[in-house]
């Protein structure tokens, strides 16, 4: 087998995307950065949005001078050593608490996410005004992917996927990665069972969590310290047809070995 | 701010790589890869290289018709339905057993990595010989990324880290990434503790685990069903200077929550 033209993948930065404020478009700052560096979407295109940009523009802004804690909120607080205004936040964002620890709350989020703090951040949230703002998750990110999607094809006629992307750590590997928490127009797991490698076997492997890959991909040029490269173009991934979500990718807890202690056998 | 000439990366795909034997120079077939598509490399490129290679390169590879199944191995092959053989090799290749189930065998590999079947893989491994080849993961997965990218070095005068990468299953979410199982020349980790982000808030984000990111970006050419595509190649990826390892991104189980199960609290 000669290739002489080998696949390639290019990932670009959207320039010029500004502060974004809460009821901004985002859609259009996205296309005003895309045409400000004279780039335009062809169908096939992948767009990742960071979360933080999607949250503030639909207002998913809470004020902790707002906030009055409960008394759960003030234990878990006590345990965490976190704020306990910031602490009623995560809990009301959360199905359960995983794991705590001091300086570390790990949540069952309200869209299944197993995260630190449920994805409340509270840097990057908005300019020092007398308020204290943190940002939740987006209510959801399948659904603000696809708004985004929709309105580009309808102002650009084109076929573009869109992935909300956020970055959390994980069990037994150290450092955050970039992961895919809303998914539209594209499938978010690639399914090989059944396909035969080279030599004729059938491959094991089940599933590999693309719309993940794609996340991760696109975080290494967005950065973590600033804001100025929310939202990432890529072009020439290979996948499948298919309109998967960001839920696909969420192991219902039932089926999690490493959640469901009692069913697992340690030897 | 505006920028005109905003940040890009380029992946590409290093064609015509052969079938890989035991013993073959892994690095020329690299560069006579990278030379059929009149590629050359420059300082600051990173190569990915995908474990099963480097395992069929380093002779990694254990015929199952030689292998005698333990009394152990029986009977975690009884559990998994497993071949008690395939048991054999991968609890040799393993730490501790983390979790069974029927089809289901996660250890702690001998380099601390959590994953099913300590990486040993069936598939993508040999033409059909009368032999039942597996190949185990690399022994130094670090040293061999740091001989590739000496030998670069020495035949070609350029500076390119390399990244040996995997296809693993995680907890919590369903799909396989790609992850760095070996690294040279380029931090696996990005410390972001202490940078202050657009506000001033000093980020409560420790670190990214950049070589993680790098290796699941390499994944989406590299493919899981031939072994067409092992090696990628990716240009423009900002990161510090500094030299990583791979066991930088393994977390000690006595730090991970989700191993340690007495110690975590649960609400």
């Amino acid at each position: 087998m000669t290739e002489s033209q080998p696949p390639s993948i290019s990932i670009s930065a959207v320039p010029n995307i500004p502060l974004v404020k809460p009821g901004d478009d985002l859609t259009q700052l996205i296309l005003d950065g895309l045409a400000s560096a004279g780039l335009s979407l062809a169908d096939g295109d992948i767009l990742v949005v960071a979360q933080k940009v999607v949250s503030k523009a639909e207002g998913r802004m809470v004020n902790l001078k707002t906030v009055t804690p409960s008394r759960q909120a003030l234990q878990v607080a006590a345990v965490t050593q976190k704020d306990p205004r910031l602490v009623e936040v995560i809990l009301n964002e959360s199905n359960r608490i995983e794991r705590t620890r001091p300086g570390l709350l790990i949540v069952e989020q309200r869209l299944g996410l197993v995260c630190a703090n449920a994805g409340v951040d509270r840097s990057n949230v908005a300019p020092g005004d007398d308020a204290e703002w943190v940002a939740k998750l987006p209510a959801d990110p399948d659904a603000s992917a696809r708004r985004i999607r929709d309105a580009l094809r309808q102002r650009t006629g084109k076929s573009v996927a869109v992935i909300v992307n956020d970055t959390h750590g994980r069990a037994f590997r150290n450092g955050a990665i970039g992961i895919a928490i809303g998914v539209a127009g594209l499938p978010a797991l690639e399914d090989l069972r059944g396909h035969a490698d080279l030599f004729g076997y059938i491959l094991q492997y089940t599933q590999i969590a693309l719309a993940d890959q794609i996340a991760s991909a696109a975080s290494l040029l967005q950065g973590q310290a600033d804001e100025g490269r929310p939202v990432i173009l890529l072009r020439g991934v290979p996948h499948s047809p298919g309109e998967g979500s960001g839920k696909d990718l969420v192991r219902p807890i039932e089926q999690d070995l490493f959640r469901q202690l009692a069913t697992g056998s340690r030897a």
